[in-house]
């Protein structure tokens, strides 16, 4: 499975990337990359303080900016990489847009750790009880998707979080 | 109780007037208001063919209404209603922005009864779960509610659900 955990980090590290310029430009430090057939469609970052709208987590914001491209509401056979597991808003959300798959670095456990007000519930839960079918792989550069909660702590200093 | 269940009644009238709006413009059968101190911020409809947004629920759309009005994402102290029992991306749009009290009409197996897609997680168990505070209040006016699902069928006919 070379290939395919290759192709994982290689997304996920364009879901870093973009998370660290959202670090940069004052947002929290989450971000998320959605592929169809391996071709990139779109990568975002939380921008909840930007636009002062707490739904637009960078699952959220990335799969808006999805379906406008894509020019639908169904993103079947796309692949989700996010920086942290989805919070349930976004696993939910996932779900609404028929995503197939959900791929993560650091848990929302870990954002927990890190100060954000997070609902423990996991995707795993979440699959379970909403009997939901969707494929979810964690743990895909997960030190680095870690240090992005580091970075924004030197950033955005004892920011108070929402 | 009388007077809070009227209040309630009154407000969760107001998000069912909204949402047969809603249904007359073509969008699905779900809307919400949100009100803080007694006092109406925003009604919404469910907006998602009209926004191509997937994530453009009722509750949703109500959410990023009210937070850009008072200009804040912090909605301590609302009450949202709404017509069904918010799915878990609501529900977690809901902690997410604060909002201290749900109170729903319908239940999330109505409307999947109703033929839509739904995670059939329940508002009580996201609480439970997620270890929230939120007030929860179901079952208010929900023969109306459940009303609006027949007049969106009879509306839409056979249009494919998302």
């Amino acid at each position: 499975m070379a290939v395919a955990k290759g192709r994982d980090a290689r997304f996920m590290r364009i879901a870093i990337k973009k998370t660290v310029e959202g670090i940069k430009d004052g947002q929290t430090p989450f971000g998320a990359a959605i592929v169809k057939d391996g071709k990139l469609i779109c990568a975002a970052h939380n921008v909840v303080w930007d636009t002062m709208d707490i739904t637009a987590h960078g699952e959220v914001n990335a799969i808006r900016i999805a379906c406008r491209r894509l020019g639908t509401i169904d993103l079947s056979g796309c692949t989700i990489y996010s920086t942290c597991e989805p919070c349930p808003m976004c696993f939910s959300a996932i779900h609404w847009a028929k995503i197939s798959r959900i791929v993560f670095g650091a848990t929302i456990a870990d954002a927990k750790s890190a100060g954000f007000r997070e609902l423990e519930i996991t995707n795993a839960q979440m699959k379970r009880m909403g009997k939901s079918k969707i494929k979810i792989k964690g743990g895909v550069l997960r030190s680095e998707c870690l240090r992005l909660f580091a970075l924004f702590r030197k950033h955005e200093g004892r920011k108070k979080l929402y």
